[in-house]
């Protein structure tokens, strides 16, 4: 089992989350005892990717805890504004506000609208569960997709850290014997790929090849690699793909180059009928100026730092989702 | 003056360079005692970009001076040595070539052919001098013409560090009473964006806004940049622009959302037809693992560093040469 794929853990009343900001150089598990210190380490970007998903429901389960000894209204409340906060820690991909509507839909905003805050943190430690094992078997589904869309002995490059669907890729691949061998960005300013990926891949027995962010279309161009698969943050029902900021040049790159880009997402956001509708974060630009810490820009300069970026339909050859494989303009159809 | 229009200098029978590697965190400056300390700098990076060519004079400078107590052919020998040392530090650029085929022109390989030790180490620093002033006088001519395709008000976006040819489009435009914003890359591993060029414009006066490799193509589609505008290490006849990896996908995006994509360069490299003639140079892989020395990917993973990326014609909108603005398909006329 891959380290990262079990990167949240709650223990006693305590949410602990594995600093992706520090891995693999650093194992440093930051604890949250409160559902508001579980908000800020997604704020923080202690977990990112699939964290925020596994994060909110175990933060969740603590503020239903927190308000165990409340009378039903105010259980409720409590449940909902926890909510709430975690929708806008990020508001990029949709995880997070899928997690929390599901999780109400399973307590408050359904058959337990009226239960005691005793009977409420029961009931959501049982529906995130649910939902983290639904977010588990759908990602394993759609690896087993992913993995039959790469041929035997594919040079793959990816960008950013896909996470749980990457992790679900390279098992189906396993299980069904095919080689594949791996490019990554090293994805600045967080260097997700050099650290997360690179590390991934290599506990699952690769040896991956690293590149800078600006490499992509020189490797591409140079034919050194098959195929571009990223995950995506956020997919629009007309098949915009929104993704780590970096995604658009691959994109460009690989058409260009005529290599197959391929983009992983359970399914598209229903709430989300085109790229309008999807908000992108933009960060502290000092995060720029900054690696792991240390200033690496002079002084004078802003930095500027768009979280994700938007790749449009045409450039994107396919979208592997949980129930199959569609063109971008055919995606809706997985809703 | 910016510091870094003048980081190659000749003191005494020492060439000390600025370190580009640490600049602005650090001004050391490192000694060469003899040519072949300057080759090893320049293989090691310690300068960069126009630095080459000045490192470059006055390491033949240096060789000269070794042999000034030699007979004609022993001085000639030693003086031709020196040179061909040169020209394999780095083979993308055709800088170091030109100096040395200049300065050998005018001696050894010219009025000078048999010239003793003493009368050749004057007539190479004269040499030297000469191919320098040249060097600056034409970077002045470009950066004119490359200031005169830049509208009052124009957002430039740049990749890796342009050196004299941007420094002298800065001048030319701040003569001309234009205003320009820049956007700068980092431009990993070296970070010659984030460092080099940031620092020289901060220098001059500007506020640089710095992105990360991979933010080009969404700084691009949102529209906050007017121009791209990079230098080209070597342009070929038929108009492929060869430049810092990352160029590549700095044209691709301007394509895509419909930016003039301006390359500088003194003139096409007459014994270049194409690209096919262009060495590619590839860098040891650990540089892509570090930032600054420090470790930023997981253990396991293989580095890949191609330097340079080459840009085909149809992604480029002019070449800016000292001699004036080029169609990519007419730029052999700037020979």
């Amino acid at each position: 089992m891959s380290t990262l794929a079990n990167s949240v853990r709650l223990t006693g009343d305590v949410v602990e989350i594995l600093d992706r900001r520090v891995y693999p150089f650093e194992r440093r598990w930051v604890r949250c005892a409160t559902s508001e210190d579980v908000a800020v380490a997604i704020e923080r970007m202690v977990t990112q990717s699939s964290g925020p998903l596994f994060a909110t429901t175990a933060g969740l389960v603590l503020a239903a805890r927190e308000a165990r000894h409340e009378p039903p209204g105010v259980a409720a409340d409590r449940l909902r504004a926890a909510g709430a906060r975690f929708v806008v820690t990020r508001p990029t991909n949709n995880h997070i506000r899928d997690a929390v509507r599901a999780i109400l839909a399973a307590t408050i905003d359904g058959p337990l609208a009226q239960a005691s805050g005793a009977e409420l943190a029961e009931a959501v430690e049982a529906a995130a569960a649910e939902h983290d094992a639904a977010y588990r078997a759908r990602s394993a589904s759609l690896g087993r997709h992913a993995a039959g869309l790469l041929p035997d002995g594919a040079r793959v490059l990816t960008h950013c850290w896909a996470d749980a669907y990457l992790i679900a890729t390279v098992e189906a691949a396993q299980e069904a014997g095919k080689r594949l061998e791996f490019v990554c960005t090293e994805t600045r300013p967080y260097l997700q790929g050099a650290r997360l990926t690179a590390a991934t891949l290599v506990e699952m027995g690769y040896r991956p090849t690293l590149i800078t962010d600006g490499m992509v279309a020189a490797v591409l161009a140079d034919k050194l690699a098959d195929v571009a698969l990223v995950a995506a943050d956020r997919v629009t029902l007309d098949g915009h793909v929104v993704n780590k900021v970096g995604t658009l040049g691959v994109a460009l790159a690989a058409q260009r180059f005529r290599v197959p880009f391929y983009a992983m997402v359970q399914a598209p956001d229903p709430l989300a009928p085109t790229a309008a509708d999807v908000v992108i974060e933009h960060r502290d630009g000092d995060e720029v100026l900054h690696v792991l810490g240390t200033r690496t820009a002079a002084d004078g300069v802003t930095g500027h730092y768009p979280a994700f970026d938007t790749t449009p339909p045409d450039l994107v050859t396919r979208i592997i989702t949980e129930s199959g494989v569609y063109r971008p303009e055919h995606v809706k159809e997985a809703v």
